[in-house]
């Protein structure tokens, strides 16, 4: 089958690999209709990531149709369409009992070498193998578009994690800094849960004007405290969401949080310390706090949101691509000229 | 001054009475710029309530401008503007301090006798005096206009109250029983708090057309078993908001409610006794609230919904009059040929 | 192997019939160490539920050690010690997704006809089959013993609703209408999370001084108004758990719960209807919430609560008999003479 | 009037100094009954707080009589006993409708310089002025002993502002660093709230056998790492509260906490930085919150507790003296020799 295969440091290529074979009773093969290219790939793709090898196949995020099940699936037959997590769970374990899927020791993570878990092949591929396809897999219902389902299975799930770690109330204000694609999702899931008013922060001008098109407000850093001191008459912000990963980010949402106010940070930090504003946060009592999303326990709310047409995350997908396209949206995604690309296999 | 003042059953006119004055230190004077007309005053004036005497003024919703202040009046001067709640609350006893004012043991409510508590002089007056008004009165704020504050003060609470008590999700499903005031403001809420679907059940066209020109789904009673079982795949919608009042109203959202449901009433019921559904919901686990509208509570979270955009209450609004207009008003509100009448006393 | 067996209403004994066999690639056998004896037994051998046929195996609560397990089993192996939940479910619905698992169109219930869904052969036997074994069953933790763990599999799981479903806050008084086995759990429960006082209001002499023994007041129900108002300077409880399941139970705590409490039914209503106390509640704000235990969902918390020592529920326990001494125990438990039963199948 | 006054970095004395005044309407008198020392008087007599001037008097924890109000004041007559706050607040702004009285523009503290806001004469004194009183003070209920109330307005709330910001639930574990007054407090109001298990952690033997005297484990920092993987399985707890108030407690925390888990912060911390664990606060999804303890707001509850036995915190007075005794007290006190003094004026 063809998939997108990483060949070392900055470089990758279609190419022809043999197709997965179930390997336990808990398996699905699911065939490929959509995959998603996103922004964590990048850095799989600089080799950024631990035990990456050549030959790999990339991409962890994807739908399409179950074409074989192990015999231990109880839940999904040959023909149903499925989306699926990012990452693979087993469903029954102490931490799958609290909803905590992502600490699960089973947990496995697709196409990102063994950054987070044990290596399992990627999604860019016509055929992907699923571990634990009873509780990595759900059902595409109607009503949630392919590319929809792609988001929910990782970005959006980031960005709506943001939303539940903050027990964000409505009529509360937000600023997330950083406008990327998960930036993005995070505001809008905030919008959804009726936050009063959203500002996206974000240097590039096209990304504040994507955030303006799409119901949120928008600044760029310098502009950023002056805005948040004008609509909070100088109080701050409820909620702070930080989606860039770095320590700047991080301090600058200590600048513009009100008095017991929340900063949740949805970045992927790799900095080991840094130097956190202490006194500052003791006085003014705030909590600091470090979301993943976990696409498999927010399953079924995320899915209730897309089909009763509350959020619509596909307004981020900016390119539709073949195989023979991805290393061009690739490039792109790189120098921030897209957002967020997905890839037909059939194209 | 002129004030709306109650004649005997059936009978309200625009009459000339004494001016109030301070009577305890805690009191303001507030010259009213705008008074509104509520459902209940239709109950005040059919002389349903109890100890409602003829010449007695009635209304209970206004905004307007302080005139004088008590010795113990801390947090208003003269000339402030302020919204009010429609009932007085001390602020300081064993309920205040847990937010309860509802149940403050000084509770006084405007212009509807003594069913609420001791009698106080109506609103729908160009002075009104508010005891307490440190508790009772709030500062209008920039971004609040006139007739959301009216709303907010009580319709507006009451339609809130479901959304709180109930502990809405984003993304689930609710359906309104009734589409008056309080059930059109029940449904903006639900929306503004990220509701997946709202549906207005209520045998009136003219107000199903206004609940889907306002962002909800509508129904007649007929029409709602079908629609709700084919927007929740036949398991009912998480929450039933019941906002008329009565057992038949009640009774019917337990047939539309899902397995683990809630049936939030906001409705008042008069009735002493009720054939409730047990063993269903026993087996169902349904849960059964009544809630009242806090808007000395909940007034700074309606004021960010309201100031920040979430949540415009003002389009249920439908008729603007001075006090000559009032009686027509009235016949027009009993008759439901209008929505939401509001009383500008410099008409 | 043995077992004990329904014989027709009102009789039971002791019988050899072939033991259960893997049917589904979920399931597990357990050779049974110990099973209890449940309130809800009297009605299954009373005749009372649907679809209960001579040779039925009753019984509902059980631990034991897994001999066998089906292709599809991934959590347990042959030798683990396990508990279970009294019912079955698949563990990946739309319901189970929302720990909702009670809702399982695949709920079974053990030895209970098909009162609560499709039939399964009871646990009061040397070996029970379990469906959904990685769902239904849990490993035995240290710390818990085997009748720690049978009470957590039912009763303790609905007393424990109770707590959770009112959202018991550290202080807030409790009134517990039944001090049978599940009320005095809902009463340890309730102690456990906090409460400031709780009273377990019950006609038996002995039960309340079961009560009073482990840490709670009591009171009849002709004391108990006087008592309630004592303690809460006339304001009533906080919380009302109703344990009873009849309507004379429930419409007491109508009178015992102060102005915007919670009341909470964990009896089980097989009335159709019941004269609901309507103004009142409307007037007080009053919440009624229905609640049974979902003992899978529950099962980490509990665990926890049991292994660190906060809570023993085995204090319940006071008759430990064989197969022969169940008869006998059924007919205590009927007269009332014993709370709680547990049978080992090697006395 | 007879006070304890700051004479100078590191020296108190008892001096006769004015009586206090009614200042505003406000305002209340009250005749000290019993005043607390508290360590935060350690750094006022130290010289550590901005704006404390020789002759100041110190203190800011005392119950007492009320002998005079202003014209403002509705809630509290002469001859009224009371317990108060450690800082005053209006009860009437933004902050204090949304509870968050700690904010209120109006703070004052009492006799700790301009530390926390204007400065208020302090409370280890006969007489104290109590502006804004009817928020500020609190009605001592029966059951609520003079000493337990002094701890409630300030020790305690601080010690249940962690169990209140961590959301903590029934049975789980808590890892208290710090056992002087308030890291004892708040293991006893984990105990109150359910907790599975607290362990304090603290180098001195002493306050270990405190700890274990009054219901939780105790180890050493060196201890404590083995003591926690032990009860845990090698988890962490899941809820640090770091109760010292330094960088090397509160990196100690991040050592000993779960996956997901909290680190609740209420030390005070002086330090404008921290190395913060960032990338493995990201990796665990880790939470760090402040939290000060609002003895206005958490009044209510924390009567609640105290007053039904859930919670004495009494037990960790362990000296009683007469103002002669105050300079003798501060020194024990700053040597760790005692844990909480409390003034009785009358000695």
């Amino acid at each position: 089958m063809r998939a997108i295969v990483y060949q070392g440091p900055g470089t990758v290529a279609v190419r022809d690999v043999p197709p997965p074979r179930l390997e336990s009773p808990g398996d699905a093969l699911v065939r490929v209709d959509l995959a998603g290219i996103c922004g964590t790939d990048l850095h799989v793709i600089a080799g950024d990531f631990a035990g990456i090898q050549p030959g790999a196949i990339i991409g962890h995020e994807f739908v399409g149709e179950v074409i074989a099940v192990g015999s231990a699936v109880t839940r999904f037959r040959i023909g149903d369409r499925v989306m699926s997590s990012d990452f693979t769970a087993c469903g029954h374990c102490h931490w799958c009992d609290r909803g905590d899927h992502w600490e699960c020791r089973e947990k496995a993570f697709f196409g990102t070498g063994t950054s987070f878990g044990p290596s399992l092949a990627g999604a860019q591929a016509e055929i992907v193998r699923v571990p634990h396809a009873d509780t990595t897999l759900g059902l595409l219902s109607k009503g949630c578009s392919d590319e929809a389902a792609i988001l929910l299975g990782d970005n959006l799930a980031t960005g709506w994690a943001a939303v539940e770690r903050s027990g964000l109330l409505p009529g509360e204000t937000v600023a997330i800094i950083g406008g990327g694609t998960v930036g993005q999702l995070a505001g809008l899931s905030a919008q959804a849960a009726g936050a009063g008013a959203v500002i996206v922060i974000e240097p590039s001008e096209a990304r504040r004007a994507f955030a303006r098109a799409n119901g949120s407000l928008a600044a760029s850093p310098e502009q950023a405290p002056a805005l948040v001191a004008r609509l909070t008459d100088g109080e701050g912000v409820d909620v702070v969401v930080e989606a860039v990963g770095n320590a700047t980010a991080l301090a600058a949402g200590f600048d513009l949080v009100r008095k017991r106010g929340r900063i949740i940070s949805i970045g992927a930090h790799a900095a080991e310390s840094w130097s956190f504003p202490l006194a500052k946060s003791f006085a003014n009592e705030l909590t600091l706090s470090f979301a993943i999303g976990d696409s498999i326990r927010l399953r079924p709310r995320l899915l209730s949101l897309i089909t009763t047409g509350v959020l619509d995350p596909t307004v981020v997908v900016d390119r539709r691509i073949g195989f023979a396209g991805a290393a061009q949206a690739y490039a792109d995604l790189k120098a921030q000229r897209i957002m967020k690309a997905v890839i037909d296999p059939r194209i």
